[in-house]
C-alpha cells in the first residue's frame, strides 16, 4: 500500500507523466504555521539542474489544497498538490517492449497486468519524491511543534524550525553524501569525484552514491523493543526511496567484525556512552544520543550507454540505450528525500 | 508496539524471567496440518549448548492452546506458549543501578519509567525470539500451503513443507553464517573461526556476524511501489531482531560504487535477468530472481571481560563484568530467527 | 483518523469552503474500467435541488488526477479532486461566537485549538460526503471486478456494473428511504411526507428520516467472529457518515422483545434460512442471505427557526437563526451515501 | 481479524472447549497496579448462574502471564491466561450436520473449510467474551491513569479505579439492562419481567434486552470527524459482541422522527447542551455530555423447544432441540462486556 505511518498518515499518489502528483497528510496536529514558502529551500535541494543531474526541469510549486487556514494546519487532512508540467511522454513509447534494466518496467507489468502507466515509469517514478519531500518539510515542522510547545511562528530573521542557525532543534535532521561514486570523503577527493562524474556523463553511464543521516537532539524512548523498533521503522521508510541497496546504523556491517568489547559502549562519567556505536539506539529504542545511519544508493538504472538486453514482444536480444533525459547521479538529489522519509518516522513518533 | 503483519499478525508477550513468552497468530488459513512436531526442527536451529553459545538450556517445548483442531489450523488465532523454567534471576539484582553497555537497560528505565521487567532483560530479552521462530514455522508452512495449494498431509517420508529434500519449495527461506567475526567464508577459514572463538572465549569477549539469506521460488509482484516495498517491509522485520546493525539487498552497499553499466542488470535470453545484482526486488517489487539479502549481527553485548561504565546510583565509574550465562556469539543462533521474520512477512503478502 | 480501510483504503480531504475536496483510494486493483461518467449517476442522486434540499447547487465535477491510464485503473492510487466553486464564506462569520446547535462548532474550537477552519463547518461539511460518494462508485465496481472476474467494458446498453437491469449483480447495494420525518411507507403516505416538508419548510425547521439499504448475492464468508464482524465493519462506516444517530441490522431492536423461537431463522429445504432476521449475518459473517440495515438519521441542525443559545464570547444567552442554505431534510440525500460506505466496506473485504 | 485496536491492541484467542482462551494486550502503560484480585469483580458481573442463566460454571480465575512485575503494569505486552475445565464435548457431536439456527455452525463451516473446531461453537462462543472483560478491567484502569495521572496505588478501602463511591471517575462506564425481554423499566415491571423468565425458561424458549450503556466525565475532542467519529468506534467494539443487532447514540431512532427544533441542543448559560439528545457526541468527537448509547441483544439463539431445521447430510428436515446447557437470556450477562468494549474503545483513544 502506498500509505505510510499509524499516526501522522501519509498517502501518496500520481504517475511521472500524469496530471498531478501529491500526497494526502492525516494526524497532523492543529496550529503549526505554514505557508507555500515553507517548502522552498527543501524543495530546491531536491531539484535537478547541477551537475550529475537531470535537465528535466519543473516548476515545482507546492498548492495546498486543504488543512490549512489562515496560514496554519487545522488538524484535518492536508492534502499537497504538484502538477506535471514538463512532460516528453514519447520518450517511453518504445520502451514498453523491452523493460528497461534496474527498472521497474518488467514488475509493473506483471503485477498490474499490464494496466499500469508506462509513461516515465508511472507512479515508480523518481518524481514521487517531490511529495514526500513536502511532506516532509510538515513533519519536521510538526516534529518541532509537539517537541519544543512552540505553536507560534518563529521571530523574523530565525528561519524555518528546520534551519536554525547553529543551535540543534530537538530532532534536527541532517543528511549528506559521504561517499559519492565510491571516493570516500577526504582533502582531495572533491576533485577526483567530478572527474568521475564527468567521465560517467562521456561514457553514458551513471554513479551511485552513500547517504548518511544523522539526527540530534533526539528524546529517549523513542520505538519499541520488536516489531517496532527505531530501526525497524526508520529502515522500513528508508527503503521506500527507489534506488536504496543497504541500510546501516552506527557501527553498521562493521560491527560484525569487531569484538564486544571493542563496539559495546560503556556510559561515561557523563551519563552518555562514548562512542555511539549503536547508532542512538538500543534494544529498538532510541538513547538520546544522535542517531546515525548509511543508506546506500544504487546507480542511475537509466544509461544511454548501450546494454543488451531482451526484447519482451520479440524474444531476441537487442541494444538499448536509454532515451530521455536522467541523472547521472540521481542520489545527489536524495539527502534531503532521506531527510524527510526519517522526519516522516519520527513524526509518526511524536503527534 | 509488539505486533507485526496487516493479514497475518502477529503478537508477541513474555519476559525473560517471566512464567511464560508466546505468540498469537491471527489470519493463519484454515486447513494447515500442524502439530508440535513440526516445530522441532526450527527450534532446535535457535538452540545454545553449541560451541559459542549460553550454557542456559531450556526445554523450548511449544504449546499450543488454540487455533488447531485434530492436527490442523482451524483459521482462529493460533497461540503458542513456552513455558519459563530455567531461570536464575539473582543474578540480575546489581544490574539495575549499572546499566549494561549494549543492552536495553537504560532506554528501558527511562521509556517504562522503571516499572519494565529487569530480570534478564525482561521483554528485551533475546529469549522473545523463541516465539519468533515459532511463528516463522506456521508462517513457512502457511506460504507452502498458500503457494501450493496444498492443504493435505504431506506423504510420509517426505517431510515438512520447509524441507522437501532437493527440490526447492515455493518461496523457500535459507540463511546461513556468510562471515562469523569478520571472517570470510573460504577453504580454510573454518580453522580460522573456531580459534577466534576460543580466544574470544578465553578473554571473556564476544564476536558478531554476518548472515545472508535466500529465498527461491518467489512469485513476480510481491511488495509495492512506495511505502510497503519488499525491502522496506524485510527489513522492518529484520531490524526486529536484537542485535541487528545493518541489512544490504543484491550488491547491497558494493551497489553505491559502481557504475550504472556493471550494477544493471539486463535481461538475458531466457527472461531472466544475468546478475541479480537487484536481489530479486525492483521498484519494491519481487521480480521472481533469488532474494538474497545480508544482514550484520553485533558481537554479544554481554562478555565477562570487564568494561569501565557509570553506576548511575553512585555517579561513579565502576568496573563492570557481566554475570549470568551468555552467548560468545549469538549470531550463531539466528539465522533460523532470520528466516522466520522473512517468512513473517512473506505470509503477510500472500495469505 | 481520516483514513478508513485496510486493503482498500480511503483518504479523505478537504473543506467546505476551501479550494478542493477529494479522496485517495491506495488499493484499487488494476484493469477495471473507468472514465468520469462512471461518476455521474451516484453524485446526481446525492446532489441537492428536489424538494427539501438546499438550493446551494455545485458543479460536482469529478477529476481524476492519478491511477487511471487510458481508461482503465492502473493499480496505483487514484486521487479525485472535486473544486468549490459555489461557496458564500461571509455566512459563518458570526457563528464563531456562537456554535450552532447539532453542529461540530463547539467540539472542532475545542479538538483544534481553534485553528480549524470555520467556514461552512470546515473539514466536518456535509460537503465530505461528496468524494466519498465517489469512492463509493469506485468500490462497486472493484468489487464487481473481483465477483464476476470481468475486468472488460460490459457489452454496450447493459449500462455500468451497478444498475444492470433486474438481474442483481454480486453484492448488489441498494438504499432507499423507509421512514421519512417518522412517517412509514404506506399507500398514502407519500402524501403526509410531502405535508410534512412543506410544513417544515415554512416554519423554517427540519426533518429526519429512516434509510434502509439491502445487499443481495453477497458470498458467504465475508467479516470476522469477533473484532471485525461484519456488522462492526458496516457500523463504523456508517457512523462516519454525519447524523446518523443508529443502526441496526435484521429484526435489529425489535430483537431483543422476541423470544429466540421468533427470532432465530431455522434453515429451510433449500438451505436458507427461512425468515433473515438476523439480516444475513451470523457469528459476525456473512451467510449468503441479503444483509439488511437500517439507518436513523437525525433532522438538519441548521435551522432558521430561532433557537435560544449561549454566546460563548458575550456569555449571554441569545436567539439563533442558523442563516446560509441548507437541506430541510439532508437525509433525502443520503441513501446513495450509505451505499458507498457499504461498498468500501466489502470492497475492503473483497479486493 | 481478532485484533482490535491502534495504540491500546487487543488481541483474543482460544475456542470453547480448548485447553485455554486470553488475551493479549499492547500498548498498555507501564506503573498501572494491576494484580488478580482487580478482575473479580467484573468477573464476577459476566459469571452464569443467576436467574436465566446456564448452570454450566467456569472458575474464570486469570493468569497474568506477562507485562506485569512486582503488581505493576510493566509497559511491555500484558497476556492474560482462563484454563477451560468445565466442558462437555460430547454435547455437540450430533450438530456438525445440523446447523444450529442463529449460531454461526453454517458461516463458519464455509468460511473455514470445515477445519473450525466445532465444540461448543469453537472461536466463535460467547465465552471468548470472557477475555474481553478482562481486558476492560486493564483498559479501565489505564484510562483512569491517564486521565487523573494518578499511578500510584488508590488508598486502601477506597476500592479500584472504576468503582469509587458516589464521586465519578474520569470516563465512569455504567452498563445496565434496561428493557429485558422487551419489558420497559418501571414500578412493577420487575415482576412481569421475572415471569416472563419463568414461562420462557419452562417453554424452553429464550428472551432478550436492551442494554444502556452511560459513561460519565468523558474529555471534549475524542474521535474523529469522519471515519473514525468515536460513534463509528464504539459500535465497531459493540457489534463485535456476539447477539448484538442495533445500537444507537443519544435520542437514537426516534430522532428520526423529530423536528430539528425537537432534537438539536442549544448551549445552556452554563455552557452545557440542555438536552443531550447527541448522546455526548458532535460531529463525531465528545462533547463533555455523558456518552449514552443504547444495545439491542437478541434472544439466546440455544433453545430447548423445538425447531424445524434442514439436516445438511441427508437434506431432510429435521426437529432440532438444542441440547447443552445455555443462558434463557445471554443478555443478563452482557452490561460488564458492554463495558469492557466501551473501554477498549476509549483506552485505544487515550493511552
Amino acid at each position: 500500500m502506498n500509505t505510510f505511518g499509524r499516526n501522522f498518515i501519509v498517502s501518496l499518489f500520481g504517475e511521472s507523466h500524469g496530471e498531478a502528483i501529491g500526497v494526502v497528510l492525516d494526524g497532523v496536529p492543529a496550529g503549526i504555521p505554514l505557508t507555500v514558502e515553507d517548502f522552498v529551500s527543501d524543495i530546491r535541494r531536491r531539484k535537478s539542474g547541477g551537475k550529475g543531474t537531470t535537465p528535466r526541469i519543473e516548476a515545482d510549486e507546492p498548492v495546498i489544497l486543504s488543512g490549512v487556514y489562515e496560514d496554519h494546519t487545522t488538524g484535518a487532512p492536508l492534502a499537497i498538490l504538484f502538477k506535471n508540467t514538463n512532460t516528453h511522454s514519447s520518450d517511453y513509447d518504445i520502451l514498453q517492449q523491452v523493460p528497461r534494466p534496474g527498472h521497474a518496467d518488467f514488475v509493473a507489468d506483471v503485477k498490474f497486468d499490464s494496466f499500469n502507466d508506462p509513461r516515465g515509469g508511472g507512479h515508480f517514478s523518481g518524481r514521487l519524491t517531490l511529495p514526500i519531500v513536502a511532506a516532509g518539510v510538515v513533519a519536521k515542522k510538526a516534529i518541532a511543534s509537539v517537541l519544543e510547545g512552540e505553536e507560534e511562528e518563529p521571530a523574523r530573521g530565525k528561519g524555518s524550525a528546520s534551519g536554525k542557525g547553529s543551535e540543534p532543534t530537538p530532532c534536527d535532521i541532517k543528511a549528506k553524501i559521504v561517499e559519492p561514486g565510491g571516493i570516500r570523503r577526504s582533502n582531495n577527493s572533491e576533485k577526483k569525484w567530478r572527474e568521475a562524474l564527468d567521465a560517467a556523463t562521456a561514457e553514458g553511464d551513471s554513479l551511485g552514491a552513500v547517504v548518511e543521516c544523522v539526527i540530534r537532539e533526539v528524546p529517549v524512548g523513542l520505538g519499541e523493543p520488536f516489531f517496532n523498533s527505531l530501526e525497524s521503522c526508520i529502515s522500513h521508510a528508508i527503503f521506500s526511496i527507489p534506488g536504496v541497496r543497504g541500510i546501516e546504523f552506527g557501527d553498521g556491517f562493521k560491527a560484525a567484525a569487531m569484538k564486544g568489547s571493542e563496539h559495546n559502549d560503556p556510559f561515561g562519567p557523563d551519563g552518555h556512552p562514548v562512542k555511539n556505536g549503536a547508532g542512538g539506539i538500543n534494544g529498538g529504542i532510541s538513547n538520546g544520543e544522535d542517531i546515525v545511519f548509511r543508506v546506500a544508493f544504487k546507480p542511475t538504472s537509466s544509461i544511454a550507454k548501450e546494454q543488451q538486453t531482451l526484447n519482451f514482444v520479440t524474444d531476441k536480444m537487442t541494444a538499448l540505450s536509454v532515451p530521455g533525459r536522467h541523472d547521472v547521479c540521481f542520489a545527489l538529489r536524495t539527502p534531503v528525500i532521506v531527510e524527510a522519509m526519517a522526519a516522516l518516522v519520527l513524526a509518526d513518533q511524536l503527534v
